[in-house]
């Protein structure tokens, strides 16, 4: 199953929005087949590693195949995987996990054990719900996997008060944040930043076919027509007041507007979350400025943290969150640390929100 | 050499101001004597293996003895351990390091080597270093290795704006302090956090003989006859405004007064702390507020942070250092990450002090 999950992971830019997952097939200790679901619309793990066994002159008879995930049981944008795996005569299938995919949810492993097929899952289920964390919260929730990165100093500084924040991390760790927005399906900025730093937000450095959706939180549709987000891939941008002289021009360069005003006239985050959902965005990278991130933290809108934090002390400065001042310590937002690593010079942190009011949430 | 060092870490609470050093005596690949120095004017660690082996009744003529310092070579509070190796007829003495003690300095080794002792020094240096840094700071620069301790939430707060700072971390995290604290030497901190936490700041938790010694930073003698940390054992109050009748009732309850004023009238921290250098203390732990350490830091006194991160956003509060505003993110602090760990629910980061002026410091 490690096996599978290390092919798993080699579709981790191309499988959206469905899962990455991986399959091996095993005989007598023996690999005889093994593969990674492809590009939505075509081939997923299963049919891969059968093709692979195919394609090597193996036969896959009464041989067990590991799947990270359970075989599905419904026609999608391809046929079930299950109906193939009965038809090469595998003898034992064992899954990481079953499928929380409404139209999956067990089906895949009852139609395989009535083939006679032996069954079994829950091996390696962690890292194998890790790895498609945005896709179950996806099937769960609706709504993407949200993942908040920022880079501050040891001091918790992210830039000084006027405006410099270029840079406060290394190269290594820029270059780490790339990798994590390439695993994205969709980026999420804000009207400050780009006004502020003008960013691409896309994907450099990393060899991946899929550029993620780039996302701009702009209420009142103030983005300047000649920023760079603008110039490249269509932008989805969120608003709450509508100006229809300038969503004509959004729309002329290509872009879509989303209208999700709340009742402060402001976007409502919640409902762009299950939105974002609806749209099949599994993992969403936000790289905003302190007041959005501070508005989708107390909004709940955020699942992880992704901090780079350099090894330096800056002093005064704008902080990760625009946060409202606190009465007491025992209100602070809690978190637990989900992983620690060294990226360069700098520490790579990654804390997960505490939410009592969903355990399930991060099941 | 590593079950040495494992000896010699069972000296860490006891032998200040000597180094923690451990002996292992080796015949044939069994260790037939094992020891570590005890409290300063007791039995170093070389004399406690020998007794130990002969305690056993094993003969040590002929066999290596590992030894994570050079063994000393003068009369120091207790005789050279030089003599007592070539008098037991050991064959072979392997140092971990040479020892930067001018008094000693290869010396040992060369009085071994004189009296036909196969020697040789190098062999896991850096962890004995890393267990003696104090130590070896003071000899090599007269001062002793400055860890500052401070406890934030991820977003760096270390308080509420009105002062509440009881708990950001969690109680491991705590007791953790507490083990730092009990292998210093001494325990600095400012006028500031006396007034506000009115701290005793002694070692609780930890099974240690040795108290360190409390100092205190207040210029003008501003501190309450009737604070915890005086109610305890003598302290030493580093002040920079002479105040005969406050000297004298400070006193009168058994502290010393160190009048160290700068030239602004405040206390000159890097005489202060080549004084403590010249007080035999080989680690100063520091736990003050943002004031003190900023000042700490910005005057080239501090060697190595020690941050306790907590899994919670807090938002406005204070800082950990209340450093003046930079011109430019060029001008930050430098520093680097020596290591990280878990404690509890919390992150512990230690952190030192880039130095381009003196690179040896931290060799």
């Amino acid at each position: 199953m490690a096996l599978a999950l290390e092919w798993a992971a080699k579709g981790m830019y191309i499988t959206a929005p469905n899962p990455r997952i991986g399959c091996v097939i095993v005989r007598d200790g023996t690999v005889i087949g093994a593969g990674h679901t492809q590009a939505a619309g075509q081939a997923h793990a299963e049919i891969q590693a059968l093709r692979d066994a195919q394609a090597r002159g193996n036969d896959v008879r009464g041989a067990t195949a590991y799947v990270t995930l359970e075989p599905c049981s419904h026609y999608g944008r391809t046929p079930p995987c299950s109906n193939a795996l009965i038809q090469a005569g595998v003898g034992r299938v064992v899954a990481a996990m079953v499928d929380p995919n409404p139209l999956v949810a067990g089906r895949g492993l009852a139609q395989l054990e009535a083939a006679g097929i032996e069954v079994s899952a829950g091996l390696l289920a962690e890292p194998a719900h890790e790895l498609n964390i945005g896709f179950f919260t996806r099937m769960r929730h609706g709504r993407p996997w949200v993942r908040l990165k920022t880079a501050a100093s040891l001091d918790g500084v992210t830039a000084l008060d006027n405006g410099e924040s270029q840079w406060i991390t290394s190269p290594q760790a820029r270059a780490d944040g790339h990798a994590w927005r390439a695993r994205a399906s969709a980026i999420l900025t804000g009207i400050g930043t780009i006004k502020v730093d003008n960013p691409q937000l896309t994907v450099r450095g990393i060899d991946t076919p899929l550029q993620p959706r780039r996302v701009i939180v702009d209420s009142r549709l103030d983005i300047d027509l000649d920023a760079c987000i603008l110039q490249g891939e269509p932008c989805w941008i969120v608003a709450a007041v509508p100006d229809a002289e300038k969503e004509a021009a959004l729309q002329a360069l290509g872009h879509e507007i989303l209208m999700l005003p709340n009742a402060s006239g402001k976007v409502d985050l919640p409902a762009l979350m299950r939105e974002l959902g609806r749209r099949e965005i599994n993992e969403l990278h936000v790289e905003a400025g302190s007041k959005l991130n501070a508005s989708l933290v107390r909004e709940g809108c955020v699942d992880e943290l992704l901090v780079y934090l350099a090894p330096s002390l800056v002093g005064p400065g704008q902080g990760m969150f625009a946060l409202p001042p606190l009465a007491h310590l025992a209100d602070k937002l809690p978190l637990h640390f989900h992983g620690v690593a060294q990226v360069g010079p700098d520490l790579r942190i990654l804390a997960r929100f505490k939410r009592d009011e969903d355990p399930k949430r991060h099941a």
